[in-house]
């Protein structure tokens, strides 16, 4: 194993002490429930946003918590959902006297733990809705049934964006669904991350091979073969997310290039250059462009892109200030 | 290989061109050199800050061209010094009146590239000093002799901010030896970075093994063995940072706990709780943590700490807004 670890047994408390320790000024752990995280900074006349999902996909869920962003997020083990008690918590720890919106990537745990939980809380009399992201294009050609990957980023950015502009539950909840609706994004993977709690690889893919359209988690592609060109790669991955969103001449999108852990930076870039060149020559303007680690699987080679689709409401959405400590803008 | 890449010939082009199309709002390729990237707010009343070094490291230099951060970063080839011309070209391009400070890492083909530049800048009768960044503690007893890792961010970090604030050219210098002086690291690998050029991985280091101080480039640590626990290596790594900075009861530090491209953030926040334990037992104040992908090796597994041991005014200097496409803060 190429990774450190102590306890395995403990991974999910020791990273959330150690996150929330680094972020103290932004972010805490719940004083009821050890996998629940919130903002420091929790206002009572806005909309709640909780998200949430198996650990292991840092910085996203917990560095997303944060003014402009979410105001709790609630994790699992690596890779397995939340427990429905612990997202429960979080709805009850932010306080949501305007309703709470539950962001999840659509995947079955997370689907029966958070309706679970959004039973519970509506039991007690908590408004609550939920939105399942599904944006990884290749997982299903029924989007309702897609997986979430890196474009939950998106979905979270602009419902949070919508609530902390004060817009009420049910204008929340329809930035939620539209910018779902509006994002696709698509993957590939060079190799698997490795478990720290088993020090083996999560699946099998052997060196110079890629799998395109690959899961966060290992999910089967639509084809695996030799490694190809970043351009060549780039075309194939990018097209179904064009055609998916119906993009055409004078459309306008943000672009999400996305890391899942340990890919260099350097490969990301060179990515935005022949993604640029594709685009510039549909006529599509892309008005913001975000590069990174935004959703990784820990340790594992590979990159995504996301789209969404841009109206005059999304823009300004994904344009509007936060300051979480995995993402900041003015 | 674990990477996707185009022609090896024209990996440092194609980066510069995918990293400036996606941020064009805040920077921008030269006209006169491929290799140099500026803001494109450059004010003509400040000290001009050029940061630079070889490329592969990103996001370092590249990625902290901004406001309240660098005016310019210049790169060169993968691990190697940018041309002594480059240097040049980027003195030449963010016009400094107030002078030009160079800031990089403390290595012979930089150290030999940089002052060529400065010559030839101060020949035609530009002001230029020079700071080489040595943090890393291990890699040699003479301070001064040492290699720069990690520690560059919070140096270009301190000085832009003198130079952002207005201060002057003696003062904005000053700050950069303060800093420089007072930041030790001392990293971990678990393993090499691979070469895109050549497929291969930069050094050999058996999987399930680390080397305790070993430096970017894959020069020599001061140990190597088979991996240990987090809590372990944290104590191991810390502590001789501690020491060089002669941190006692009530000292006050920043700290960054670098990941080098392809370890899991989990994993650093992991660490962030041991090392949390170890500086509260000792009453050492922690003013501000930095954790993630600072300065990488491309997609090289292992870690790093770097002490900053602050007073009044380098506080002041790190907490400074910057808006950089690779660091923001408010």
């Amino acid at each position: 194993m190429k990774r450190l670890i102590n306890n395995p047994e403990t991974i999910v408390e020791e990273l959330v002490e150690g996150y929330t320790k680094a972020f103290s000024d932004k972010v805490k752990v719940s004083n009821n429930d050890k996998r629940v995280v919130t903002r420091t900074d929790l206002k009572d006349d806005k909309v709640k946003i909780v998200i949430g999902g198996g650990s292991g996909h840092e910085p996203m869920f917990l560095g997303y918590v944060g003014k402009g962003l979410a105001d709790a997020a609630v994790i699992g083990n690596i890779n397995t959902s939340p427990d429905p008690f612990s997202v429960f918590n979080a709805i009850k720890e932010v306080k949501p006297n305007k309703g709470c919106l539950l962001l999840y990537g659509n995947y079955m745990g997370d689907v029966l733990n958070f309706d679970m939980a959004q039973d519970m809380a509506r039991d007690e009399g908590y408004e609550v809705e939920s939105v399942q992201i599904t944006d990884d294009v290749t997982s299903n050609e029924n989007k309702s049934e897609r997986r979430g990957i890196a474009g939950d980023f998106f979905v979270i950015k602009a419902a949070s964006a919508a609530a902390e502009k004060g817009m009420n539950f049910e204008e929340v909840l329809n930035i939620a669904k539209e910018t779902n609706k509006n994002t696709s994004s698509m993957g590939v993977a060079l190799g698997a991350a490795e478990d720290p709690r088993s020090g083996k690889l999560m699946f099998d893919l052997e060196d110079g091979f890629m799998e395109i359209g690959m899961g966060l988690h290992g999910e089967a592609g639509i084809r695996r073969g030799e490694i190809e060109s970043i351009d060549e790669v780039v075309e194939e991955i990018l097209d179904p997310c064009l055609k998916d969103l119906e993009l055409k001449d004078n459309d306008e999108v943000a672009v999400l290039i996305n890391g899942l852990g340990a890919t260099a930076y350097m490969d990301l870039f060179i990515m935005n250059k022949k993604l640029n060149q594709i685009l510039s020559d549909k006529n599509i303007k892309i008005n913001k462009t975000f590069i990174g680690n935004y959703a990784t699987t820990m340790n594992m080679p590979g990159q995504s892109i996301t789209l969404l689709k841009l109206d005059e409401k999304l823009k300004e959405l994904i344009n509007y200030p936060a300051e979480a400590p995995y993402f900041t803008q003015y």
